[in-house]
């Protein structure tokens, strides 16, 4: 038997147990929809990735496009898939009925995209991409505009990209120097190079739509005087048909280390006469109306993470069962049968830490993916407002997280397999170099925490912060009278040591220089990214505990029970390093600060 | 200026500051050496590292060995380069003169090999096998089998392999099944299927010469009935010249993630008439004379994954001197230009911690050349005695820290360079990805932490490990009262977490399940891994003091004072996590062991 993309159990778990995804159907928005579209449209992902993406993988990594001065080339196979997914509503599973979308809760969508991107995590991107291009121009963009290029994409005509790194500046967008000159027809043209553009040419769609960044001449220095513009590969005829070639060229593809299933561009805007650019909103509100994609694209990285380690978790677990090697320490009979190493109390470990850091990371996933919903679609004004303050808080913990823990799991799903995991025979390790791109790409680690330090915390008057540290503290009261009140306690313990540093660090931007109390905030966004882990484990641990009580079926007793274990691995070997990390923070650790160049 | 592959200055610092390579000149066999001879060997090796090795690496993972079902491809040019090192002397650099080697220290050759394989880790794999298999031969073999094989290895006309892995059993040496019939004229014929052999097949020297481990008919089952043969890929005739060529075949490459300039074959056996084979030594010793090149194979894959380590941080560094990026938290002026993005303090973590990681590896497997030449050349018996002991206890350290560490730091250097460091345009993705088989082979992580705490530890009445604590103990007295005295309180209170640990742990084995002691052993190797780093990190704090002392001349005071910052990052920053890992294996705790394997 083959590994299992994903395990269902586990997927049923998180969306029906541990984030209700039934009572959504009392929204109106989902009144159409019930527990059994939902499930058909998971089950519907499900048999796509099995039947055109699980099978192309190894050719899409072994065979990337190529690009010879003039056209893009890619493996057939691909064009197929993509089809497929696009065919069946995946290019715009959220979006409205009537723009042609499955109008999906978010959660839902998560849960069938997963097995989009666990089989096929960057060639599914030019779908995901697709979609966040799509939902910026219906949010920002005029009427005209949402017909002209929404439409399209959502039906899978069209393509998207967001275009905004540049060979100079990459993630100091203030620098930014792509120019857009007004022309007398009210749009205008846009000079300049963007590179690392994610499916910035291929030939899928009919045209792809580029989102592209530049600065109006006169425009104020910084991130205060950047645009956004509308720039197609292909002009678009009043009637909607195809016109001519817009003055975007490609200069070149990347060869990157994993995802090679999309094209990664330089693109130049402008050579010629200058690129055809529509202007989406107001002058020099670019970079707002970026965010709004850059959000959305930020927590699907940290989801495509995620996925990319529940898949790797579950290919060597499968693996673990099925590979016999080796005795226990205690065997000391060598003509008895090798045992299965799954018996190994190491290759547990290793097993463990990936259920945890995946499974941990897909709930924190979700958990975004709520709230992304609950802003909209929540009852009163209130809870709109307290999701939407709560998902822009954890937005850089969403992107960062699972981005930092997936690789890892994904590095321990090669070790379970040893020497066969170094080899393309398996896919543990096209899942790692896949994963690898994940801490760069939409703002690095290292931006992320700057942006949760310097940025979110602070932000109307830690009203984030607090909103978490409320959801926190109601699981904690859950949880201390019942079976888990020991786990309780040290979750208690954990966030009263992450208020101790927040506090501290707080207090240090108003007394000492800011550039050294930013220098650990990595370290920072380490410890609380555990704690919200932590607590996202403590609540999967309580609904295992209520499963148990009440399925006495053996699988679902073995699965909670599975469940309480990775929540105790991650109790009992990670949630304990933040009292170092804090440490570090409580000392303003100033070793990097004064690190000077010269002594390297 | 292009990044240099490794810092000249730091590869002095370690030889002649800290383990006083000029000393060894009084030894007799170092007695035709100076510190002119030692020099320019490591010039050599440089120089050949730059022309030959370096220009060609992109070209060499780009386009790694092909099969055609018969022969093997590969690029010319790594014929030429392995050529160019092969008559520098670099396939012998240690062997004694009269066999053509330079008789150099192996800490000296440690150092001049340290740019071979930094800027080719897995192409030089070939020399550093062929020398690994001569030495083995030399020592173990007959006078005949010296004259016959270890001598064209030593001059480079023959390569050398070890053939342990087998299909069906992995790490599992206990089952391998592969047979050796005893024939008339006294040789074997050896039949089986052997995998992941690296080097077992090219056409860069004239005859390769394996080294098998298999079954004589009747042997004992499991460890203690394997025995080991020559098997060339080419029969000897009596006066020297290549004969008939022998039963093995190639059944196959396998496609790595990283490594690909050296072969990874499966290799047949003996599929028509059975492969000639010639009994090392005595019958069903084989694993004990293997274990002398396996430990030494320990030692080098250590030091290969310090070395990738030491280049990518040079890379990555003089990437982070060169690009501007960006502006410091504390500059509100977007007009400003743009900084160099070592001026970030999280770039400088990143820097400063593959510093640490790198050159604390480095620095043992320094320590670990110094001693393979004081259990040879040391003047007393109790010296050589120790030294020895101290080896042995400290090889699955020295295999396993580096190999563990190098990998992050290459991971670090990735993430510097950003969108930059994943694609191959620039080289550190590919070091990540060469450097990421060495957790694997030789031994994984897992393997060498239980040979660490169930074999190595209580070996001798734990003569190993109280060797290398009065070691430390003479680093902490020598530091105690100067400038670096907290520092040697610090180690102090370490190796006191290390020693409470390591007795619970002993006396849990009288006490315990053993499977129970050993499921946490990867935790103990990584406490004691991070002591002995934070010792050498102390060793190399002290050279740099008396240093700066010393030396007032602006480029040395910068350089020792990097080298006590990236000291003060280690103790900051990593070794109190032992105090965390250390509570887990003093709680014995269960979590992996009792983790049911149907609950996963």
């Amino acid at each position: 038997m083959a590994a299992p993309i994903l395990c269902a159990r586990d997927l049923q778990f998180m969306l029906y147990e541990l984030f209700d995804a039934e009572s959504l159907i009392q929204r109106p928005r989902y009144a159409d929809h019930s527990v059994e579209t939902f499930n058909a449209a998971i089950d519907t992902a499900q048999s796509i990735a099995e039947k055109y993406f699980v099978p192309i993988r190894k050719k899409v990594d072994e065979q990337p496009p190529t690009f010879d001065g003039k056209n893009v080339y890619m493996i057939p196979e691909i064009k197929v898939a993509v089809d497929a997914a696009t065919k069946a509503g995946f290019v715009s599973s959220t979006a409205d009925f009537e723009l042609g979308g499955m109008q999906l809760p978010p959660m839902v969508a998560s849960v069938a995209n997963a097995y989009l991107t666990a089989a096929a995590s960057t060639t599914t991107g030019y779908l995901a991409l697709s979609n966040a291009n799509a939902n910026l121009i219906a949010n920002h963009g005029s009427a005209e505009q949402i017909e002209t290029w929404v439409k399209p994409i959502r039906v899978g005509r069209f393509a998207g990209t967001m275009a905004m790194t540049e060979p100079g500046s990459g993630s100091g967008l203030a620098d930014l120097t792509t120019t857009a000159a007004p022309a007398e027809d009210g749009t205008y043209r846009i000079r300049g190079s963007k590179i690392f553009i994610s499916g910035g040419e291929h030939e899928l769609n009919e045209n792809i739509v580029h989102l592209v960044l530049a600065r109006i001449k006169g425009a104020p220095a910084g991130v205060k005087g950047i645009s956004l513009f509308i720039v197609p590969k292909i002009l678009v005829n009043a009637d909607g048909s195809l016109g001519e070639l817009n003055d975007v060229a490609l200069a070149g593809l990347f060869h990157k280390m994993g995802g090679r299933g999309q094209t990664s561009t330089a693109l130049s805007f402008g050579e010629n006469d200058g690129a055809v650019g529509y202007l989406v909103g107001e002058e020099n509100c670019g970079l707002t109306y970026m965010f709004h994609m850059m959000n959305e694209a930020r927590v699907m990285v940290g989801t495509g993470a995620a996925c990319l380690a529940l898949t790797g978790y579950q290919y060597s677990l499968d693996y673990a069962r099925e590979r016999p090697q080796g005795r226990l320490p205690s065997c000391k009979d060598p003509s008895s049968a090798p045992v299965s190493i799954i018996e190994h109390a190491d290759v547990r470990r290793m097993l463990l830490a990936q259920k945890a850091y995946a499974e941990g990371a897909f709930a924190l996933c979700m958990f975004g993916a709520q709230l992304a919903d609950d802003k909209d679609t929540e009852q009163t004004e209130e809870a709109r407002h307290t999701a939407h303050t709560l998902l822009d808080f954890l937005t850089p913990i969403i992107k960062t997280w699972p981005s930092e823990y997936g690789p890892k799991a994904n590095d321990l799903a090669i070790q379970v397999l040893g020497g066969h995991g170094y080899i393309n025979e398996h896919p543990v390790e096209m899942f790692y170099r896949d994963n690898r791109l994940n801490p760069i790409h939409e703002g690095t680690t290292g931006i992320q925490s700057l942006d949760l330090l310097g940025r979110k915390l602070p932000m109307n008057n830690m009203a984030g912060y607090r909103a978490f540290l409320a959801l926190v503290r109601g699981t904690i009261d859950e949880a201390k009278t019942g079976e888990l009140s020991a786990t309780a306690e040290r979750l208690a313990a954990a966030v009263a040591t992450l208020e101790t540093t927040t506090e501290h660090l707080l207090g240090a931007m108003m007394a000492k220089p800011i550039d050294l109390v930013m220098a650990n905030s990595v370290k920072y966004l380490e410890v609380f990214g555990h704690v919200v882990i932590a607590w996202l484990w403590l609540r999967q641990g309580l609904v295992a505990q209520k499963g148990m009580a009440a399925k006495p079926h053996e699988t679902d007793q073995q699965f909670y029970a599975g469940k309480l274990q990775a929540m105790k691995y991650f109790f009992n070997f990670e949630l304990p390093l933040i009292e170092v990390w804090s440490k570090n923070l409580l000392d303003l650790d100033a070793t990097f600060y004064e690190m000077n160049n010269n002594w390297f």
